[in-house]
This record gives C-alpha cells, structure tokens and sequence, in this order.
C-alpha cells in the first residue's frame, strides 16, 4: 500500500487521463500487479444505481475498507449532468478520507474501458482502495464494454421499467455475475425477480443470484447486497477469476494499439495533407470512399516504416 | 438517377453493411458523385424527432421528391427499441414508394457516421432520393459526430426539457444550422425560443434561424420548417457547402483507416496469439499494459510488411 493523499490521487489520474509524463514513483502505482476487486455495476438510468453505490460504499466502510468509485461516463460530455448529480449524491463520502470517488469520461469508447480508467483503477489499488466500484450508466453496446473489463459484473434494474426484456435480449444477463433488482418496494418487483431467476436458470446455472434491495430506505435497505458480493466473489475466485482478468486485459490492449495507430501514423498522415486532398477528390468523384481509404493507409503505413517500424519502446521502471 | 426498387435498395444497403462484395452496377450507385441534400437532424430524447421527419417527409412528397431516412442508432442494439417505435410512427408513409426508410446502428462508432452509412446515402443520392434525412437521438458525443456528416444540421429541441444549456455547453448549438423549437404549444417555448436567439446572435450571427413547430398537431404544425430548410440550404450553397462536404469525408476516410487496421494488421496479431500472452504477461505483472501494447503494435505492424505494404488496392469500375 502506498500512503497518498487523495488530492495527489486526483492529480495523478488527471495525469493519465490527459496522457502527461508521470514520475517514477507515480508509475510504479500503475505497473505494480494489482489486488484489488474491481466491481462493474451498470443498468439503465433510474434503476438507482448511485443511490446503491451510496449505500455500498457505507456498508464497506463500516468494514474499514477503504473504497474507490469511478463513474464512467460514457456520453460525456454533452449528457455529463447525470454523473454530475450522482456525485452530489454521494457527497456524504465526501468528508471521509477512507473514499475516493472520481468521473472519468468514456472518450467516445464504446468497446471497452478506456486505458486511462483501467491505469485509475490500478493506481487506485495499489493505493489501498479495494473495492473498487465502476459505475456505469447502461447505453446499450457501451454498458457491455465497460462491464466486460471489470473482475465482477452486477446488474441493478428496477420494477415497471421494461429494461428486463432488453437486458435479456441484448445478452446482458449472460454475462453478469449478481443481478440486484432495487427500488423493491415498488409493485412488480417479485414478478421481476422470478422473471429473471427462470431467464438465468436455463442459461447459467444457479450459481448467478437475485437479489431485491430498496437503496433509497438508507443502508438498511441495501443490506443484503455485500454479502452477495461476497459470495459471488468467491464463486469468481474459485472458478475464472485470472481468466476474466486476462481476456480483459486482451482487450485493453487491442485499444491501447488501435490508440497508438490512431494517434501516431495516422495522425502523421492526415498532418501530411493526404487526408484532406484524398477527401477532395472523393468529393469531386474522381475516386471512390474505399481507394482514398486504402491510399491513406498506405500512406500511415509508409509513415511507420520510415521511421523504424513503430514507436519507440519507452522502458518502464 | 436509377431505377432501383425500394426492395433492391434495401437488399443492397444490408450488403454493404454487412462488408459483402457488391455487383458493378451496385458499386456503380456507390462510387457516382452525390449531389443529394444530406440533412442532419438531433436532438434529445422526447424532443419530437421522428413526429417531425415524419412531418417533413409528407411536406416534400408534395413537391414530388423522393425522401429517404436514415435512423442512426447510436445505442444498438440495446435500446434498438427507441428506433424501432420510431419507424412504426412513420408507418403511414410505408406504402409510398417515393419514400425510402431504414434503421442503421452506428457499430458503436462514436467519432463520426459510421462508413456504411456514408455509402447507404450514396446510394440513396444516387437512387433520386432527394433530401436524405439522418436522424439520430442525441446521446452527448454521438450525435456531433453524426451531425458532422451532414450536410445541413438541424438541432430539435422541445421546451421544458431543459436541455437547451446542455446543447449550448456541449458546443452543439455551434455547429447547427437551424434550430426547431417542436412542441411550440407547451409553455415555455416562447422562453426557449428568445434564450437560443440571444445564445445564437452573439456567436455566428444572424444566419442561424430558431423556428417553432408543433409537429404532433400534424403537417401544418410543421409547415414553417421545411421553407426554414430551403433558406438555410440556400445560406449554406453560397457559402461553405463543398468545403463541408471534403471535411465530413476526410472523417470518414479516417475512420475507414481505422477499420482497415482494425480488421486486417491488428487482427492478425491477436489470432497469431500475441494479444492473449501478452495480456498473461500484463496480469502476472510482469510487464506493464503499456510495455505490452507497445510490443503488440509492433507485431501488428511487422505483418503489414511482411505482406507488402498493407491491403491490396482493389480498383472499383
């Protein structure tokens, strides 16, 4: 555990996120293996899945954990006044310097976690923060990305919203660990709940459980919710944790690489001007879309290769 | 303009989505120069888009065009819902065979249409479909990327929704051309409408025309919007309409590069095994995730060369 202040916590994710050069000791927070849980929540806006992170947040503090939430947004910034709001909501945490509580933006990434918030993530467990929570709001393929890169995956709906029959159709049931209906103090949440126990039956086994949880009864409400964590924790554990972990780290990488593609040789050919006299001549049709495409990339390419095939490997401490 | 049934249209829009080889003729209707208005059409959820296309394309029937739609969905297929509903609403233009109609995910593309789409609206140009309408809901930084295809840009907003500071922080109101105030009838829109002038006068002039619509109320309810077009067409001809169009498909060819990386040099690299050992590695600690997307970029490089210098240019009739 690294002793850190969360201000310097802060200033060091702005860092990574706006890709500055880090010192020594703050990367080794990011390069250090990591320990922590990390625990994707997302479903459809209204379902409370802030108000549940509130109360999650408490019932771990209670444990002396020290908890990290980081909300992930992935519409940012036009719709960002939702996450701006969530956090307001959890401002009781505010006060307590065992929580750390951060937004990050999405990037305009709909495949995945963006590095930067998988770097936070690190740095946030190797500072001691374990759980750590990354909340999402589900828009579709975007709630499917960021939760795949997460060790465990919840899914928060609540009654007489109809996302249930989306979740399903959309695959998402299948990939989740815990499904946490809230708001149960609504009617339709049993239905929901047995709905939603014969969808999993069938799929997975029994081992993905229900639970109902009223999050916005205070933390009593939410009680029931650590302990489902917990088990199905140990369920991970025991079965495809570090297998989880790579196939999401697999895939960070294919966009960390498409990043460097995008922001290396392709930017060098667009600076060229190739870019623009390529589009020029699509607008006046004297190629097509598709030539003026494959001309480019042979252009970013020739870029590459110029300039000894590839970035330059800068060695990490 | 070519005579191509509304079912051979679709048949063909649903080849190039999926990347299916096309006949000459078919890559003839993508490859011509367009010369159709393309309109862009935004807004938030509730704001009465698709009442108001719906409005739009029975005011151009009269004139005799012949109409498309494009339905973006950012979101896909999740929330394929909204999309769906939406087509149903403009059922009523289903058996005319001058309008054409079609729902398109965006491939969770959210820096720009996504490259099918640009060749769907080719085609649709190039079919005597005249204006091509894309509408797509609007999701933060989805829907710029999506206006920023078009020709001409129309923001829908609708009063009491509150999202009129939202479109002015996010810079949309910036990049429109037009702006709908719909549902003219509830209160507030007076308001609404006097707030956007101000917004609009100090930044671009006066070139930026508010009009109100109540688009719900049937076509007449809309009867101000499509002469409010044709001037803002007129503004935009005389002005920066090619250099618009040459900077919409210089983002396309970008994100062409992109898939082309994607699909050819980076998916070799992960299916030669690189992704997965190298993700191993990053999850024993043994090397950083940037260390290991470094390598992985090399590799994927190391195959383009290998096979000369990236994809083979296909030469298109």
């Amino acid at each position: 555990m690294n002793a850190m202040s969360r201000v310097e916590l802060g200033r060091l994710i702005s860092f990574i996120e706006r890709g500055e050069p880090l010192a020594p000791r703050q990367k080794r927070l990011i390069h250090s293996p990591t320990s922590a849980r990390v625990i994707g929540i997302t479903g459809p806006p209204g379902a409370g899945k802030s108000t549940l992170v509130d109360a999650l947040i408490a019932s771990y503090r209670r444990l002396s954990a020290r908890v990290a939430v980081i909300a992930v947004d992935p519409t940012s910034p036009v719709t960002g006044g939702a996450v701006l709001g969530d956090r307001v909501r959890m401002g009781r945490h505010a006060v307590d310097d065992g929580v750390f509580i951060r937004s990050m933006g999405s990037r305009g990434r709909t495949d995945g976690l963006s590095p930067s918030v998988r770097d936070a993530s690190r740095v946030l467990s190797n500072a001691g923060y374990d759980p750590i929570f990354i909340e999402t709001v589900g828009v579709g393929q975007i709630e499917l990305g960021v939760v795949e890169c997460c060790d465990l995956r919840i899914l928060v709906l609540a009654p007489l919203w109809g996302d249930y029959i989306q979740a399903v159709k959309a695959g998402v049931i299948e990939m989740i660990d815990l499904v946490v209906v809230n708001k149960a103090d609504l009617p339709g949440a049993g239905a929901l709940v047995h709905e939603l126990e014969q969808a999993l039956h069938g799929k997975r086994g029994s081992e993905v459980r229900v639970v109902m949880a009223s999050a916005n009864q205070g933390d009593k409400g939410a009680e029931s919710v650590p302990p489902a964590i917990d088990s199905a924790w140990q369920i991970l554990s025991s079965s495809g944790l570090t297998q989880r972990r790579i196939e999401a780290t697999e895939a960070e990488l294919v966009n960390r690489v498409q990043d460097t593609f995008a922001n290396g040789p392709l930017r060098g050919a667009i600076r060229a001007g190739n870019a623009q006299l390529l589009a020029e001549q699509v607008t006046l049709g004297t190629i097509s879309a598709s030539e003026a495409a494959t001309e480019l990339f042979k252009v970013a390419l020739a870029t590459c290769t110029r300039t000894g095939n590839g970035p330059t490997v800068k060695k990490e401490p």
